[in-house]
């Protein structure tokens, strides 16, 4: 029996991960199965049972009537859910270790380059001024994280073996070892007022749209031995209001920021973050997706799928996430 | 019955934990034993039975006929062990979870800094670039930790933890779980070969004593992912040759350096290091001591050896470390 054709529908990849890059590798993993390339024209939609989708055009999906399962290539799902005409099918949000890997890495980078006063040295070095500062030990500072996935539990673990106090918030109650949780609304408070450097690892939703906002910031540790608290956002642009950030950079709210995600990427030439002295700008690369990895992730669920297997990281279309 | 002085000769200290400031933490925790400071004259020497030291002046512990125990306040004893007239008395090396755990910090940042190519996200943000590259996952690239003693060893397992492949080098066998241990002469050559980023934290000692030259760079993993080989070296400056890593540097031999120790310090305005765009400078502060744990340490260790219990942490004069 013919299998079920896999439909790739890849727009917007860097441009190390090229449609043909993607391409070739899915070709390694999947057999005999026939793939389809979104720039291809022909073909019946019919034939169409998987996509495996990253920044689909809005009503693609919706083209192919036999559709079964859509795999999303990367942790975020905010855009596909965007869609009105998302074909109502499971949606399977793209897991591997390694993307963990990479966001833990990026995380515990970015908490250790404002603990150590990293801008402060870089820019000593600049002016040729030997001129260490006191340096707190990391159990000094306590990290938030919000956010308490795959990922957020990831990034907490590696920080309390650094020593770091840490504490977490999720919309659900989680346990993680050495971390304290808090969770829901009426807990988020409690857990600003812990937090001196802030990891956000949120999902966007309509709940959490524009949450990294003044009125957030300013409920942080108001006595941080850092000075005033640090915001790391590795989530999505749409978490953040801008205007609020740069203005809390400049009245003291916050100390410093380490931004991977925008609400317009990339960033236009004119955006203040760049040349912003208390901003870490990195360009969306905090865990790039690796081709490797996910279509050999992909394939192995779709056999399990046709295997008649549970589908696994299955999108709840009612959290959003 | 009176206790034994303990005197503190303390010089060169930061300026944030002055003479003063380790005086009082010391009163802090001595309890009714006299202290006498290397800046009051008068008082007899014989009284003095313990000496807390920090870049001590050379004969000044000859002093005292009835010293007992020296202790180190930081974990490099070269200095000391180059006086000629230093008692021959139990010499103690002063290791705190609290320096562990900086160190361990500085390596994790520094080598999450290369490896994550922090030095072009900087160039790029200040260029105005968005320009993400190619990002190899942690497990692309082998770190090789020189030095595997308490430091060494706490290090290499945060880095295991995050995913690299760690590789390690002692004078003598060690086992690590998810390291590959090197040892002696005999396997420096294979250690280095397999070595992408070289963290360096041995000991000074004539062994030691500019090891860090352009024969061993021209051994690490010439295919490296990262293009070439990086240098994080924070031991001691005597263990590098400077005019070798400006040349490596520049011929393509290493791809870029953090250096935390020279062989002059504080480095003086005209070191090519301030501004070579391949080297991240720390002023020697990576693991700065913290008076408040190690008075505890010191005076734990005094009743301890007066209650007839063995000195930890004692330096070997053999092996100079």
């Amino acid at each position: 029996m013919k299998k079920g054709t896999l439909a790739l529908l890849i727009h917007g990849g860097t441009e190390n991960w090229s449609l043909e890059r993607w391409e070739r590798r899915f070709h390694d993993v999947c057999g005999d199965r026939p793939l389809r390339l979104a720039t291809e024209k022909g073909g019946d939609p019919a034939d169409v049972r998987y996509a495996a989708v990253w920044k689909p055009v809005p009503g693609e999906l919706a083209s192919f009537p036999n559709l079964k399962v859509i795999f999303n290539l990367g942790a975020g799902v905010d855009a596909l859910m965007a869609d009105k005409t998302l074909p109502k099918v499971p949606l399977v949000r793209v897991s591997v270790g390694d993307l963990t890997g990479r966001m833990t890495e990026y995380v515990v980078l970015h908490v250790l380059m404002h603990h150590r006063q990293e801008l402060y040295l870089r820019q000593s070095q600049r002016e040729k001024r030997w001129a260490p500062r006191h340096q707190w030990a990391a159990g000094a500072l306590t990290v938030g994280v919000m956010g308490l996935g795959t990922l957020g539990a990831d990034a907490a673990e590696v920080l309390v073996r650094l020593g770091f106090q840490v504490v977490g918030w999720s919309n659900s109650p989680k346990t993680i070892k050495g971390v304290e949780c808090f969770h829901g609304k009426t807990q988020l408070d409690a857990f600003l007022r812990r937090t001196d450097i802030l990891v956000s690892l949120l999902p966007l939703t309509p709940d959490t749209h524009g949450i990294l906002n003044r009125e957030l910031f300013s409920k942080l540790n108001r006595s941080s031995p850092l000075g005033a608290p640090v915001l790391i956002n590795a989530g999505r642009g749409g978490l953040q209001n801008e205007a609020d950030i740069l203005s809390c950079l400049d009245d003291g709210t916050l100390g410093a920021v380490s931004l991977d995600v925008y609400q317009v990427e990339p960033q236009p030439a004119d955006s203040p973050f760049w040349t912003h002295p208390k901003v870490v700008l990195t360009p969306h690369n905090a865990a790039d997706t690796d081709a490797d990895e996910i279509s050999k992730y992909v394939a192995r669920q779709i056999d399990r799928f046709e295997g008649g297997q549970a589908l696994e990281n299955l999108v709840d279309p009612d959290r959003g996430y």
